[in-house]
């Protein structure tokens, strides 16, 4: 029921604010005896950081985590389990904010930035914490990779991985998807081609002090058939609630998504034949989801990221004390969201499985 | 947690397979004092029911609901309410299956139907209830608009409101929307061109022996801002997983939704001037949610239905015991599910607001 | 969250008033694959049902249960299963209410019972169904009973039992235990010493229209260590909110109890001794229970039950509208409810149990 | 849903482990605008700590507290609500473990203490953190009256006191009550003459290298009628649930408790007289709660605490291996852990009644 929490079994909550001391997560449910260290956690923090190109917003974090509790070592664990494990108890992660700068903040604080949560939050709480957005900002995302980062543990032969697959209005070309493209470029996009237009394209975008919207798509691989449950627990609708808590995101799909309306039966129908050990579909527009039960393709799920809301370029608004007024936002921005996007969603996604894997099996003992 | 439960204040829990002797819902957490009958709740179930157009299935099923508790009358309450009244304990709603015809299904028993969750169901749990696709059968639906008709009565002034604006490729035309006109064709069109050419579009499709997909849209009104929660609370997340979770949905958006992807911030952002008693937008790219908070504008969600798996031309799949074979699925279907989606879309929305009404007054007092 | 419901992942939520036209349960994430009938819940309604002897309510309810939901049987799970099995879906069970004489409470719709929630209710809800104590009927706990039949299902080996220790100031001789003598007399009573005793007191009890409390005892044998969670989920804090649930309960405890607050540390370690297959322990002060996780040994809980709070002695209260009067309870009711909260304590444990196998088997696969 | 977690609207969520670097918690669903500061918590963390007598643990642990997140000062906060306040986000406290020494455990590792949770930890886990108990130590309690202490902010004009009623077998004139005793003694005890006893008690009890039980009562005053929910989020259930919850607690009252089953249904019943802006009751045997809502009467909750466990007189038990042996336990323990429990039962108390404060508001809107 926290407003703050996500998963059931799996559980998840964040804390923290984006020029407060610290944030973090505890994550409870973990199964006991997975090893787990900081330096899991730390290398798929690393890759959502800001700071590691000129696309993203230059405020310097280090995001080093500090695992608080729920894990533990001595030479016992080292024989059995390899390391420090996982003990079933809380994991709480920490990580301080270092690069605050909270005066670049005071200009905003009597006037609501359109497509922000300013008025919002003052409307829904009477008080907020204006500085980087508070609890709004999307530094709240590193918590969730954190956890994300143990439930991959929970999960062991599932790989999940996401790709931009569109900016702006430029979509990648699907025919020439490569996976290793992904690390060569600072956008996660799999098509070389469209790689080296995204890079012009941000860097105008970014010089006109303008912003531009993304879609992302992340895959599971290895995720067998049952896991996800009728009804209100579906797999594809604990997903889209996932992405759509993500911080910009105004869509969600699963497998042919908003294009499945525009197919006939015939077509969106994924057929089937047999396999070795499990059928095998001679499609997947299901996205790995049918009747909110996974089939054991592979789950796909899109979501889409609106532009930057912090822009140079002034629009109209008003004050606290509701005068007209315009706003210009300055400060450190990322030109385009999207783009570290893409590990979060990597982490929800490993969060929403990792969750449905322990209710499944809590259910039906498999 | 529970799998077949929705909400947390205003908290809903279906029940029911498709050729059971009945469905139904337990609404828990109703305020009390709230007039209610079953009539009230008729109104809404008539407008779902299957076999009021030769476009829906013709199961003829009257969907009579009748309220088993949590509701109240006496002269007293007469007096002081007007009628019988919601008492705040739990409302058991009952709808008994009258038209079942079980031996319309036998023959799906050994085949998986490629769409539907036959297969899935059988991989999660080693059983199932094959009979008319048994919980996973649209008809699940029904208890959702009885709920949501409880949940109405909780939102008050809020209107909530459901249109397709897409069968297959072809999509209204926005400028021509017409509430009114939704309720004088049977697909919830609010274009009365639209209308006249999907009456043909699904002739042929249902004389074809296939089916289609839809886009429905769900409009609420006069919700105040401040409802919804920050990070995993968000009011958009929790319309995401309400949206997904309905039989045959693939994508849901927000506002602008995926289009915002290719929007400008420039282009996004809503603008704002003074208004009266709150603040005036220039434009809703937002649909009505900022930082998972409403705004004060109207809630605009999208869903996509994809098209009924259900159909007469022969699709590849295995049996139960993995052999290769061909299936045709006769028996009464709709040629275009998205058509009974859109009370259900309506009802969805009904109670995620409910929902984030109580929880938004428990947390604030306002 | 929901009020109305209980458990996790074996989550029951009850509906119904004592008036209304039926009362009943939905029991959700029951495991697949449990040959489950009527007959098997109705044994166990059986044996809570009033009427059954002189010493409790004469109302005259048959109880009789119907499975509407959850349930499927034809051949294959003949075969499969042995007869009509769980599958995994939500069990929605109904009980018709059948002699409710509503004329019989029309007098205390305008006086306040004092030791019955009717002043509570109507502070807390403004409205009230006043019949038959509405909501807060004991017979809502007909409800758990049938949820507790189908718990017992999910536990497999082990056995729960329930005693009477004390009824009033007369307590059994725990040394002329003997569970079969609880069968013999209608008073659950495993001393056959105490129940002619009781058979005494309560006559005296009922002809003086006055009313008297009771403790109960139940056991649970064949859990094994490993059962329940640290800190807030432990399987004694769930016990406890569990009979704590119960109509007229004020007090629980586990294994010594108050008790243990008299004894010394040594006397109250439970010492350890090797066994064959898990630890022997020489004595069980901790109830099978310790820092919230079961040991292996029996899970012991007792809970006390207040006297009936409808009694033919007048007691002063006050009116709805605050006016000062006497009050003096007519009708059918129990001289000791303590007596039908035997099956129902059983019913309880049951619950907890079952969840608790699902959420260890949930995060530690075992 | 999560094992660490309690509360719904108000929601905590603690982690850490004794001799983990760390332990805290995360309190979501808190009321915007309530003034909060770090010298607020430590008031309450002042009164639990360790080492302030030579009758607790001489642990020497500052238990100084961090907010690190959900609180927010500014000029403008300082005008409106007089200094730093909530915002309704999460509000993270972090309380460093200074005073571990990890070396006095290291015996333990292979032998399971009796009455300590050793041995259900491995047979749940099989892994353990047996450092001071890990996630079983009563250190966890800290982190339940730093939530305590914002939950007291939610209530207001509540008043929540504990008191020891009984230590061993030696109980105070409840004639002799005075609240201001209790700050005199280092007992919470309210009767001076039982404070004199019970130091010689205790200090005989030390010395002999043994231990006590006692028995802890908490009360309410101010709490409004209404509060708690019918069923199972009945007031009386979640307050049991909370007190099962603390380290070593084996039993829990309501009211008259385990002494109602003795009583007469005419002596239970609290008569009521009509008083001035409430009715006015003649007793509180209910202990402030009918039917699980409460009354407006002080709530009234006594829980039973177990000796400690740690005693210097050896035990059988045996090895992690299975082999039997001897267990001495030496290091810094309380000989009555009952002492620091009273200011853990006010916290626990705060805890439920904030979040039935809000859930209350939350449904009906008063």
């Amino acid at each position: 029921m926290s407003h703050n929490s996500f998963g059931h079994l799996f559980r998840v909550t964040t804390w923290g604010e984006s020029h407060g001391p610290a944030l973090g997560c505890v994550v409870d449910g973990c199964p006991p005896g997975l090893s787990l260290s900081e330096a899991d956690i730390q290398h798929w923090l690393d890759r959502r950081r800001p700071g590691t190109s000129r696309f993203v917003t230059q405020r310097r974090e280090p995001d080093a985590v500090r695992i608080l509790s729920g894990v533990f070592e001595d030479d016992r664990t080292l024989e059995k389990f390899g390391g420090a494990v996982t003990t079933g108890t809380p994991i709480s992660l920490m990580i301080e904010n270092v690069d605050q700068r909270s005066k670049d903040y005071s200009a905003i604080r009597e006037l609501y930035r359109p497509g922000h949560a300013d008025y919002t939050y003052d409307a829904k709480y009477g008080v907020r914490d204006y500085r980087g957005g508070g609890r709004s900002s999307a530094r709240e995302t590193a918590a969730r990779v954190a956890a994300g980062a143990v439930a991959r543990k929970v999960l062991g032969g599932v790989t999940i991985r996401a790709a931009l697959v569109q900016i702006g209005k430029d979509k990648i070309d699907r025919a020439a998807w490569d996976w290793d493209e992904c690390e060569r470029n600072p956008f996660w996009c799999p098509d070389a081609g469209a790689a080296a237009r995204w890079e012009e394209l941000l860097d105008a975008t970014r010089k006109a002090g303008s912003s531009v919207g993304a879609i992302i798509e992340v895959q599971a691989s290895g995720v067998p058939a049952g896991w996800g449950a009728p009804v209100y627990g579906k797999l594809d609708s604990d997903l889209a609630a996932a992405m759509m808590s993500i911080h910009a995101v105004k869509g969600v799909e699963i497998g042919a998504g908003f294009g499945a309306a525009e197919l006939s039966g015939e077509d969106n129908a994924d057929e089937m034949r047999a396999g070795n050990e499990a059928p095998r579909f001679l499609s997947n527009n299901a996205g790995g989801i049918l009747g909110g039960i996974s089939s054991g393709q592979d789950v796909v799920v899109r979501f889409a990221v609106k532009p930057t809301s912090s822009i140079l370029t002034p629009r109209q608004t008003i004050t606290a004390d509701g005068a007209e007024d315009d706003i210009r936002t300055t400060g450190r921005h990322d030109p385009c969201v999207g783009l570290r996007a893409a590990p979060v969603g990597e982490a929800m996604m490993a969060c929403v499985l990792a969750d449905h894997l322990l209710r499944h099996r809590g259910q039906t003992g498999r």
